[in-house]
């Protein structure tokens, strides 16, 4: 056995408190090396006659990716303590991983040995909203989402959808646009949505920010969103914003006073000065958002700085009852901020959802002190390769998809917010080369996946789009300019992902292997067991027997008959397992 | 290469900033598997010509364990944002690491394939209070140190020292006892005494409280240790107190309360309990240290609980100005309690040490937001199996010593705590047989290293005393039953460790190999090269040249010529390179 690939670290994605009663434990081992793990397991003090009292539970293998397989198993000590080592096996073989290494059996004569998860204290056991589990996102970019009132149209603004987007012009987009449209929502089946930024700011995206405590005017006033929120919450549709507390926009007043004073401005600690007099060119003198000089990060450990964002935080929550926020560049802000920041906000209401910007491996910001869930960018980045980009193979797919899973606990994964793609990145239609039928195996593979899914404005009608500026197209009204047969089946595939038990959270996923370049995975809870098949391929593919099933959903090409299942190219079947 | 031995993650002691500017990077790699490791690095957001400007920096190796060797730089990125990955070389073999996994040349097309250190957030640095590098301790159990008020004995207190001690006996020591003998603690060299509880409590040891705000009436009042603490600082020696949060005693008014009127108490929630009757047997049904009836768990999440205990840990500082505070049984106590506890603390006293007692991996605790640092058993575990018990080889101890240097962060290793032994285990000469030569190269090896070493009361006179109680006897005061010669050999190491550049924390660690059996390592400051040479064998061994060397210490029956060291059994030489 490779001794050198085993790997096991507590409180993390290794070992951690899934819930008050409950420790999740998971170790990796190099891929096909090892046949079966128990895990040696006991309360550190639980001594009989000088004798450590320890049992042994198998571990069950989780998944495996391009290295590795991953090994799991929960338990739920008594007196909320573990110490534990692992028992590894494979055929004659034999070695026990300790945290002071490895021995030929397991050292029982010290505790010390063992891995240790002290103690199971509630105040940290990870707890995400429960709601989220249940919600569908739908991201709004309010600018152009529905010009609703059109009195409130900023200077210069175009005519709704008739020119290409820039980085510098307006359409109009506003809040009474978006209740103008909640039944398109409500249709839809969503029941969350994320908006982009509202706060007062310059540009078209808003995420420059002038003011952090009014809304922006081309959306409306406080009232109004005040009622969108209600209209919402009538409709059961959660709202979340979008926090951008890394920087402020070049006219927020104190960056202002800054630009005009220098170091001997009131607001000189609110920014990351480096000389007396602030300068913007030809490179900024102070620290930005990348290289951007209108856009100057905020120093978050100055306590003015943390008094204002946490007076936001809680201003748009207590007053206009939001159900989230969304960190902007969240991990290039301090971590002790956002745990202030967490603090607040469910302070004021503790089923807020906390959603972190991080496109990166994000486990030092999911301990429980800081966010319930991060973008799942390394899920966006595995299904579009796969699918739409068709640049790595299946077998590469479900290895990535197997890593990310493995990256954070269980409860993380449940709240992960998986999108095809956002505001930041191309449209799910432009990636696929305007393959209908692909886009539509993604969102069939991210609504039947676990976490919770988001769905960009305007790609459930199929409105294609580039990198930005392109994706951020005026949304299409025109009912005939929509695909409402897109449209049809997302809303159906959200219906199944409402109605069937096992079609989201509650159903645990595993790859299945049914056939070459034919995707296949499980999901099976308590009360269902659902078998997802996809056609990859060019060609009609038949597989398997399809005796004891009942066909929950298929696209209209593909057919099943008494012996088995024949896909159509890229087609696919949802079948309910008796 | 072996890419399953590969290990990097940020944001622990793989990746961590190191100060304000400074990130300290980590890779592992399967042991003599990889010949040249280049970190590829770059500010995530610095592209020209649409190519992301990278840079190349090699990697030094800083160790190696039984499995792996590590590797190691240190980098101040002019913006403090990193992206990086790392590219492995043996001979005509090439691989890239990165957080997606291994291709044969660097994804330099996209940052996001590559590891990220979003932001050096000089709130998030772990800084530790600079006087700890240069404190020795002294470990004080007031029991058993000095009886010098005998008017506050105890009932049924023993005369000094003329009994064994057992787990209930009294010998009446007291702070006057202390003061009455800080001479013998400047004489030796210390300047930090940490004392086992010194608050109201059942015991001799005093773990079950009951009355965090009183003094144990034995040890004196407030005053006398107002006095004591002024009388230590006087001489330059700091002083830490043990803080027993964990679960308090038995005789603890509130849960007095708790056995008298059960759920029905007003302290209910101060503790776990488990059902409306609270019974201490046969087995408690509440939860405790261990299953010690007399030591409740205390409820850290609760808000009363909270309250009381932040109250404590801010009035022993701010009333009594000591200098830290050392945790008892940490890892069962929540962090979001350490983290408050943290926050409280450093506010009245920025640079107070905070100490906790855990024997694992500590890495979860060492973030910058609990401790300052752990008590290091690994260390002393290391020390004891290989000096005194000698249980394992040359080879397996420096091994462990590698890997526990890799455990944590620079920063960390500089202000661990040190010890070689304590309350809770044998003392470091009975561990060594009384084989007093190997006692001493055991206090060589311990003031010579990293850290911030302890020495445990009477030790440094050559007291022995196997597990508790007998480590617990009382301190020897007839100068004739000291033994004064390795009270002197200590006390000349601690004056070398004060005087010379590289003996302490300022000299950078590394092994050496000279020849079989003998053990050998350098310090490195800027200013000064040391080699310290052990022979651990029961013949005399003559190593090296002694040319363009000065031989700052040696035992008595070592000598060198012009040719080489030569080592009397358990002998050593300590030489400063020019």
């Amino acid at each position: 056995m490779l001794k050198e690939a085993v790997y096991h670290r507590p409180k993390n994605n290794y070992a951690y408190a899934y819930d008050e009663k409950t420790i999740h434990i998971r170790l990796r081992t190099k891929k096909r090396d090892v046949s079966e793990v128990l895990l040696i397991h006991g309360d550190p003090y639980d001594w009989e006659g000088g004798h450590w009292q320890v049992y042994r539970k198998p571990m069950e293998k989780s998944g495996s990716d391009e290295l590795f397989d991953y090994w799991f198993v929960a338990l739920q000590p008594p007196y909320r303590r573990l110490r534990y080592s692992f028992l590894l096996q494979n055929g004659n073989e034999q070695t026990v991983y300790t945290e002071k290494g490895f021995y030929e059996t397991a050292p029982l004569d010290d505790t010390a040995y063992h891995f240790c998860f002290p103690f199971l204290n509630s105040k940290d056991v990870f707890k995400a909203p429960a709601w989220v589990k249940e919600t569908i996102w739908y991201q709004i970019f309010p600018e152009r989402f529905a010009n609703g009132e059109p009195a409130l149209d900023p200077e210069g603004t175009l005519p709704w959808g008739r020119e290409a987007p820039t980085p510098t012009n307006f359409f109009g987009g506003d809040f009474q646009g978006v209740m103008d449209h909640l039944d398109h929502l409500e249709d839809l089946g969503v029941n969350g949505i994320y908006f982009t930024p509202i706060f007062k700011a310059y540009s078209n995206h808003k995420y420059d920010t002038i003011d952090y405590m009014e809304i922006d005017p081309q959306f409306g006033d406080k009232e109004t969103f005040h009622k969108l929120v209600q209209e919402c919450h009538k409709r059961g549709i959660r709202v979340m914003l979008d926090a951008v507390f890394n920087h402020s926009g070049y006219y927020f007043e104190p960056f202002q006073d800054v630009l005009e004073n220098g170091t001997g401005s009131e607001y000189a600690q609110w920014f990351h000065l480096r000389e007396e007099k602030v300068v913007t060119e030809p490179i900024p003198n102070y620290d930005t958002f990348a290289f951007v000089p209108s856009m100057p990060k905020l120093n978050t450990e100055n306590q003015g700085v943390k008094d204002y964002l946490l007076k936001v935080a809680r201003y748009w929550v207590e007053e206009f009852d939001i159900d989230g926020w969304r960190l902007d560049v969240a991990n290039e802000v301090d971590h002790a901020f956002w745990r202030e920041f967490r603090q607040t906000v469910k302070e004021v209401k503790p089923d807020a959802y906390i959603l972190g910007e991080i496109w990166h491996d994000s486990m030092p910001w999911l301990q429980g002190d800081q966010f319930d869930a991060v973008m799942n960018y390394p899920f966006t980045n595995a299904v579009i390769d796969f699918f739409a980009k068709k640049k790595i193979s299946l077998e590469q797919f479900k290895n990535q998809l197997t890593h990310v899973q493995h990256m954070y606990p269980v409860a993380i994964n449940e709240v992960a917010f998986n999108l095809l793609g956002s505001h930041d990145t191309p449209r799910v239609l432009t990636y696929a080369d305007e393959d209908k039928q692909r886009a539509k195996l993604m969102y069939l593979f991210q609504l039947s996946y676990g976490g919770t899914p988001c769905i960009y404005y305007g790609d459930e009608i199929g409105m294609t789009g580039g990198e930005d500026p392109g994706c951020r197209k005026c949304m299409i009204w025109e009912r005939e300019d929509q695909d409402r047969e897109l449209f049809s089946f997302i809303q159906q595939l959200i219906r199944l992902r409402k109605r069937e038990p096992a079609f989201g959270n509650d159903g645990l996923f595993s790859f299945a292997d049914l056939k070459e370049n034919i995707l296949a995975y499980e999901k099976k809870s308590d009360e269902q067991s659902l078998l997802f098949i996809m056609n990859l391929t060019s060609d009609e593919v038949s597989v398997g027997e399809a005796t004891d099933s009942r066909v929950l959903d298929k696209d209209e090409n593909s057919f099943a008959n008494e012996e088995e299942f024949t896909l159509s190219p890229s087609g696919y079947f949802i079948i309910e397992r008796s």
